[in-house]
């Protein structure tokens, strides 16, 4: 499956070449992550694309990961803070537009979610709606290295300074994970070389 | 890109028809999510492999999924209940194994997950292991999918009732998402017939 060989080419990189990926190959990227399924099917996370170099690099200031301030670009993966009665009506409205269907033929979907999301704490929602986002996660990584694009997945940076400078507690997101794109500069980033490390696959299934 | 078309072929499936997943797509499958990136590399999670049909009949009693009795198999993604010192001792022995290096020169990197991990909650840590979880979900919906495998990734389970049958607190593991594999019944099934909804990719990703 060339799955597994794509896999098996990636790995995070810790040091970036200066070339810079194209429009069209971020645009690629977001539109798999847009086609990521998500409970219930809500979407519960945006997108912001950094390739502003100042912005990175503010950014990136007293992380001990270089690469948010060196890539080509940042993709910030942005959690709703919480779930509302205005999140799942949008959802409501784009899924009947896109099924050609009137919003009453949603009604029951639409009671359903209410008494599902918006029972559960501010905290329950934005953990709930951070996983999400990590399957999407998933899939960015997978749609870069098919791309031939590479990646680093990060968790280590300042959740409030992203919050601040991309402006996301206005729009009710957190930023959750970050995933920077770009090439690898190979000859002078140590981790290109080393073998991937995995369980062995019968440790990591089990009985 | 091939991915695209991958993610547009795939729904969550309602209604699965009686034919069985080979154990060649699901041991694939399952190595595509052992290839999964985690935070740190510790790969948090671990994969049970449910095919036994009384088994899944037991697990999806009172659920509103039926997909877990009737799917030919059903991926149960497991999380650390907590990352333990022997946790990380495991993982350094594993990977200086893979990469032939004696076990001192990871000394760096062991301590510092020590310093990282150890210092956290239970509930931090076992918080943190179910999102490296939900990458793994993003990788096997693709997996499955690219084998033409039917899908349903699922929450709404028991997840207590999951952990008791299948023993994972015996193995430091609490169950946090499902995944059922098999071959969707489309005449059957009024999902496999509607256009899948996402958001405007404007407003997915956002600036």
């Amino acid at each position: 499956m060339k799955l597994l060989e794509t896999l098996n080419w990636r790995y995070a990189v810790k040091k970036y070449n200066t070339e810079t990926v194209s429009t069209d190959k971020v645009d690629k990227i977001t539109a798999a992550i847009n086609l990521t399924a998500t409970s219930t099917g809500i979407q519960p996370f945006r997108i912001v694309v950094v390739s502003d170099k100042e912005l990175q690099k503010k950014l990136g200031e007293g992380s001990f990961n270089s690469q948010i301030a060196e890539a080509s670009h940042l993709l910030v993966f942005a959690a709703f803070d919480n779930v509302t009665k205005e999140r799942i009506e949008s959802f409501i409205q784009n899924t009947a537009k896109v099924r050609e269907i009137p919003e009453e033929a949603l009604d029951e979907y639409k009671n359903l979610l209410e008494t599902y999301l918006l029972n559960r704490t501010e905290e329950e929602n934005f953990s709930w709606a951070s996983k999400q986002a990590y399957i999407g996660l998933g899939t960015a990584l997978i749609a870069a290295a098919e791309l031939e694009v590479d990646t680093t997945p990060m968790e280590g940076f300042d959740n409030a300074k992203f919050d601040k400078l991309l402006n996301l507690k206005q729009k009710g997101l957190k930023s959750v994970v970050i995933l920077s794109l770009g090439y690898r500069d190979a000859e002078n980033d140590v981790f290109s070389k080393m073998k991937k490390a995995r369980m062995p696959i019968d440790e990591f299934v089990i009985s």
